[in-house]
């Protein structure tokens, strides 16, 4: 924009006081005005910028998106702000992981991974590490379903599947996103595929604001055996973290239904639904000692645009499948057993989703 | 923005087919993509957009908007978009007056004014009169309370005063600047002081967002009289505008009232409600053919960033004096009398204020 132009022209000193040290590959910036002045020089030298928005504690699927961000991109600008107006009132803001010193490194790690690469990929060269009186100047950041305050609603499609049971969820993560897509003026913005319903909601967003950031999915980033990377991991410890896989497993039951020629939703979900009552049998068969208990919150095949129920999917327009469990916290532990950060006590909710694409 | 300077450098032909004719001083857009296009040239030229967001029907507040946008802006851009959302179910939006051939006269003529005053004022370059598919892409704009969409909620300003006896409106508003906002992506947007919560909700909305344009707000322009213009106006016919001017006088009774030391809400309000009372006694006291009746919605003396309602003024902080009434019908008309647009059958709700200043 022509105002950055101008501004950028009478500015002395690029980067002001009010961004933490240099001692990094990348700025840190703490407000908003700093920031900008940078996002002007990259104006000017006609530089391109990929947003990658997180909460933090990071894991190989943020860090996947800042590649393609790379890739795609001359600088990588990173967001990292636990927004707590996507917490409901009894969620878990307080105990989400805040792990900024690892956060750093592994970005400081990526940074020379890219440097090896040569030329060909940008780097990360800023972080926005927001406090809340920045990203929320006037009021207070409220999770109330009723608060008050500055806010992007975009319904119904937030009120489905994750919505449904997380009232204030995705007016949280549109308002947030809405707020750093104003601040960085992004070229692309890079989101995970993990989070479908996020994935949908914010392009619709982008869409009908008509916000000139491009929208870029990356692919879900799998452990080995196929579990969803997920901050929240971290809360599982073994047990439940084997038990947990049946989320994936179930989804792919499913697709592997709709891969053998199946369109009908019953039998599609029956595969899935197969599964985990399978899996949960099979725990419930167990000591407390040595089982890990769970409860399904939802199994969907949803149209990918609309996010409606489907009773049929048109193999022309494919639909995504995604289901939610939570992990209930163990019963009972066992001596020297890893039971994962919090010790057990944690209910972790997992999702997970796969799209099924379409077919001629 | 760089995807901006990229995607000029690629585009061979600056303006498309989506566009109007050439006839005109300035360049008409129904569509989103061709004004990009235009705006992107006037960055790389480091020329400056000044936005005025109107509903057409213009008159000399919007002409005067435009004027002080010339003054501080290389290219003024006029969006003309009767905007659905921010009317409710039982409001005006279809007799809202439609005066495009009268609107483009206006600004044609105002183009030519500017161009007498030489190069020290920009012009009118660009109008934008985009379709409702194009400003709602999705779902249809809805005007229900709890109607689906995309929208932005700037609560709890927008339920006070204006927002009290019309729940849509500034959701509306907000949402749709919010568009205009992103897709102009001005240095600068006007808005006139007449709709001063709007102003305080604009404000507002580009603080809480962090949205890189500058806010500027022009001061009421008025008839001779002190009526407050606005596109509504040509429904009174001249029986009622003159009455109507009631809510200009008491207004200022009330800020006489503040100017002569009054600090108090009860020393300042009363002041204007004895002008209503004295003012709609002496019409109720004529015969219905001619008088014209109407009742006050709000007189409010509020605080200037929250509106909250205030009991006592702070001479530091100063304070919003605004109120509301709506002009009933005539009950009677007479042979040859000018009753406006409508024959004086429509309902017109006027609204005015006075900002009472700060002072030591």
């Amino acid at each position: 924009m022509s105002r950055w132009l101008r501004a950028f022209s009478t500015t002395t000193s690029l980067f002001n006081s009010t961004m933490a040290s240099r001692q990094h590959s990348f700025e840190v910036f703490r407000d908003v005005d700093p920031l900008r002045k940078m996002r002007r020089q990259l104006v000017l030298s006609n530089r391109t910028v990929g947003l990658v928005p997180t909460m933090g504690a990071l894991h190989e699927g943020h860090l996947s998106l800042m590649r393609q961000a790379a890739e795609e991109n001359t600088d990588v600008f990173v967001s990292i702000y636990v927004n707590p107006t996507q917490f409901g009132v009894n969620e878990d803001l307080s105990s989400y992981p805040r792990t900024w010193d690892s956060d750093v490194a592994k970005m400081e790690q990526l940074n020379e991974e890219l440097s090896r690469q040569g030329e060909k990929y940008g780097r990360i060269t800023a972080i926005l590490a927001p406090t809340s009186k920045v990203m929320y100047p006037t009021l207070p950041p409220s999770s109330e379903v009723d608060g008050d305050g500055s806010f992007v609603t975009i319904t119904p499609i937030s009120k489905k599947l994750e919505g449904a049971s997380r009232p204030v969820f995705f007016r949280g993560v549109a308002t947030v996103c809405m707020k750093l897509f104003n601040i960085v003026c992004a070229d692309r913005a890079y989101f995970g595929q993990k989070d479908v319903q996020q994935t949908v909601v914010i392009k619709r967003m982008v869409k009908d604001f008509h916000i000139p950031t491009e929208i870029k999915i990356g692919a879900t980033v799998r452990e080995q055996d196929g579990l969803a990377m997920s901050s929240r991991n971290v809360y599982l410890g073994s047990r439940r973290r084997a038990v947990g896989l049946v989320l994936f497993n179930a989804l792919k039951a499913a697709e592997d239904a709709y891969l053998s020629g199946k369109t009908n939703r019953n039998e599609i979900l029956d595969a899935a639904n197969r599964m985990t009552q399978k899996v949960l049998g099979d725990q419930q068969a167990l000591k407390p000692s040595e089982r890990a208990l769970f409860e399904v919150d939802y199994i969907s095949l949803a149209d990918p645009d609309t996010l409606d129920e489907l009773e049929v999917v048109d193999p022309l327009r494919g639909a995504i499948l995604s289901g939610a469990i939570k992990m209930a916290p163990l019963e009972q532990s066992n001596p020297g057993e890893d039971c994962g950060l919090g010790d057990g006590k944690v209910p972790v909710r997992l999702i997970d989703n796969l799209i099924l694409t379409t077919r001629v």
